[in-house]
């Protein structure tokens, strides 16, 4: 298939819209996507963009699974390499501060943003927008009990209430550092983690 | 003045449309308010209301400014009833959470939505809403600062480290019960803004 030019194209086309699509709603919002201003920004047909996401929920809905495959490439991947166990944690971490603090979408946390955006707003965008930031808080969670079940945090570590405030130290740099362009809120925060997991961590020289 | 029956109504028209657009705010942003759309939905006359806020952009911010003023009176005022010190840095997070527990808003904290929606969006609206963060940010480093100086925490606390570590505690909760309708995410707050104060206070035994 990937030598039809047209279906080629076609792939083309949905990779160029969600790209512009995902900088837009890390911006803007999702609200502000419409399948008419994302043909006219990038000069394509509209009934092209049309014919491949059908309505603009569907576009919302793709954006998000794109987004959503960003994330994963750029922070849960590379802490993967890491075994389970306390490095991965600190990876998980680490890797997410680097995603916000790169930009990687232009106004900062894809999820942060949209997810402020959809968070009262009942329907499908948010569910699937709350099921990635359920995702990434569960997998937070099974790393740390991975951790401490390997000895490598205190056994009276409450994973759920660490994961919690790790999730919210690095959230909160991704807010500060884009409403304030602020960058030293992803020190504050880098800081916030490594105390909280060299407290709870069994041998801190473990940690960097 | 107050004698006068239009300046009354004027207030109260003012006030009365002031009330739903935090509401609408605090639920879709800042962005969805419009003169008209206020007008239609309270009705009253779409020119009484431009009469009073003159443009989309006036009226967002007469919004935030009549937010702030109920942050202040719900959050802010009643810790101030305490001392300086550790007491009062205790009432601020808790009323804070009682403050975005309680819906003040619709959407849960004003302004960590519109935030949000504005971070990345240059302008007046943007520098208002980051205003108010940073005077409550300023508040709580200030409040830590004092309760330091007092004796009530530890010498070697950095009071900007902590303003920034319980402000993103209590903001994890407003993003995770307000996305989720899950209000445990409090309970994960409270206890980590307790631990982290009890840490490093000099006698735990005057926190609640």
């Amino acid at each position: 298939m990937s030598t039809d030019g047209r279906v080629l194209r076609g792939e083309q086309t949905r990779a160029t819209v969600l790209a512009h699509a995902m900088g837009i709603a890390s911006v803007e919002g999702l609200a502000g996507l419409s399948i008419g201003r994302l043909a006219s920004e990038l000069e394509v047909s509209k009934s092209g963009v049309f014919a491949r996401f059908g309505s603009k929920e569907e576009l919302q809905l793709a954006t998000v699974a794109a987004a959503r495959e960003i994330f994963v490439e750029r922070v849960v991947r590379p802490a993967l390499e890491s075994p389970p166990g306390l490095d991965r944690l600190w990876r998980l971490c680490d890797g997410w501060l680097a995603y916000s603090r790169g930009r990687v979408f232009p106004g900062g946390c894809f999820f942060f943003a949209t997810a402020a955006e959809y968070d009262a707003r009942p329907g499908r965008v948010r569910d699937a927008v709350a099921a990635a930031l359920s995702a990434w808080g569960a997998l937070l969670e099974r790393t740390a009990e991975d951790a401490r079940q390997l000895g490598h945090l205190e056994s009276t570590c409450d994973s759920r209430q660490l994961a919690f405030e790790l999730d919210a130290m690095v959230s909160a740099a991704n807010a500060r550092s884009v409403l304030h362009d602020d960058d030293t809120a992803y020190d504050l925060a880098e800081t916030a983690v490594r105390t909280r997991l060299r407290t709870l961590a069994t041998d801190p020289t473990t940690l960097p």
